[in-house]
């Protein structure tokens, strides 16, 4: 496995790749790494001859300076699983790399898609992620990519942009890993105490619990968020964020469930903030 | 010569250019070339041993939809002015191609770059323009883009654009071409009578005494706009759009002309907007 903080010898080892008839397929990541994310990198695998990952905390993407701080780091083990994962390619740039001078003052938003849930609630981080996936997109230059639908927004947003803008790169949804509990794997869970990582098991809970009531014929999406809003409240350590049923193509509220629906959660435990979702299909 | 309406093919004998060790060059144009044009063409042609050339009127930058409309175009004589300047390849896509299902809703903003000038009289224009950038860049993965400096806010825009969003494109300005009496080549002066090219003269007339006037040591920029201004009121069909002293880098208003100024100014001649500019060097 090769490993480099160099933009340039990363583009030039993709491009002698690629011109030897290889695919490659990319994970860009913030570090500290989980079964969420090999399972994206062996889906990679699977799917491209070689796999590229970068590991980089992206300062532009945290609205709130203190949880970029307190963003847990541990590149020895993450370069460990990216062996174990079949990894190619690490990409580790620094700050100064990715952003020289500061971060750049561009303003990127498709309105359709950031008038609700983390676009709301974190201002700025979403222009953060397509900023910063945008460079790395440059110099990767991967045949596919490959997101986590536990960020669920960013999967969509980063799937329209990519059209839009014609990158010539295939974005890949792959479905949320959670503990045996039912936890979606989150590199902030390692912040959590054992109480607060039994306590966050309520936002799946409630999760479930609207995909039942939808799956047994509820369609007012009123009726299922009260029902899920009072799981969320049954621990006073759980902070709702906020607590939405949208259309899962184009994150539209409804008045009325029909065709793939999207339920999402985001809460606060203790100082951590934990976001989950699912999708269901209304027939 | 190589002529392609699908982005498909054009990507796939671009990269077999580069994969044999080919330079491309690339100039997107809006089409109707005249001889500023073909001097992008051979700049690119003599720094790269392939030149691309895109012919798309795109809708997305226009502000005003009846300018769109009468836009001239002649794809017969543009295509031998490509042949005749050793462009390599035109790609010509239509609008479906471009923009199928219509142009997206994608806003993107430089803000310190777009405070004045074409960026605030013509509203929508360079997001349309980044927008249809981004697309082209993506088809035809250049090594190097060139630019008229005719459009100066364009060329340091998408200057800014490529660098913050990490393109592997050098953006290359290429000096404005004028006719021998100063008008400064446009499409749009076809739209001109013989009596109107005569009063748009004092656009370049009203540039070269600013310059003058500077070099003569003038450091006061609304002495100089006064003068300048005086010109372009000189003819009752000259509409002044803008007329704006700034520094050459940044855009930003000087209270005292030092370093590289930009000299730019807009102006209906008739129904015709045309724009032009001067740099020069503060000692």
């Amino acid at each position: 496995m090769l490993v480099s903080k160099d933009p340039k010898e990363v583009t030039e080892i993709v491009r002698s790749w690629k011109n030897k008839g290889e695919n490659v397929g990319f994970a860009p990541t913030m570090g500290f790494l989980h079964e969420g994310h090999s399972t994206l990198f062996c889906k990679s695998a699977l799917e491209n001859s070689k796999t590229v990952v970068s590991i980089f905390v992206n300062p532009a993407q945290f609205n709130d300076p203190k949880d970029f701080e307190k963003y847990p780091v541990n590149t020895e083990g993450d370069l460990a699983i990216c062996k174990e994962a079949g990894v190619s390619l690490v990409y580790l740039p620094d700050k100064e790399t990715i952003y020289p001078g500061g971060v750049p003052e561009i303003q990127m938003r498709i309105p359709s898609l950031m008038k609700n849930l983390d676009a709301t609630t974190r201002p700025g981080h979403f222009e953060g992620v397509l900023l910063v996936l945008s460079r790395l997109f440059h110099t990767v230059e991967p045949d596919a990519a490959y997101f986590g639908k536990k960020d669920y927004q960013q999967y969509l947003l980063v799937r329209e942009f990519c059209k839009m803008l014609g990158f010539q790169i295939r974005i890949i949804g792959v479905d949320t890993v959670r503990s045996p509990e039912g936890l979606a794997l989150s590199s902030r869970n390692a912040r959590l105490t054992e109480k607060q990582k039994e306590e966050s098991l309520l936002l799946s809970r409630a999760l479930r619990l609207g995909e039942n009531l939808i799956k047994k014929g509820e369609k007012d999406p009123e009726e299922i968020r009260t029902v899920m809003q009072d799981v969320l409240d049954s621990s006073s350590a759980v902070r709702t964020d906020y607590l939405e049923i949208v259309d899962a193509n184009t994150l539209e509220d409804l008045s009325l469930l029909k065709g793939e629906i999207l339920l999402a959660v985001a809460a606060f435990v203790g100082e951590v903030r934990l976001i989950d979702n699912l999708t269901v299909q209304v027939n």
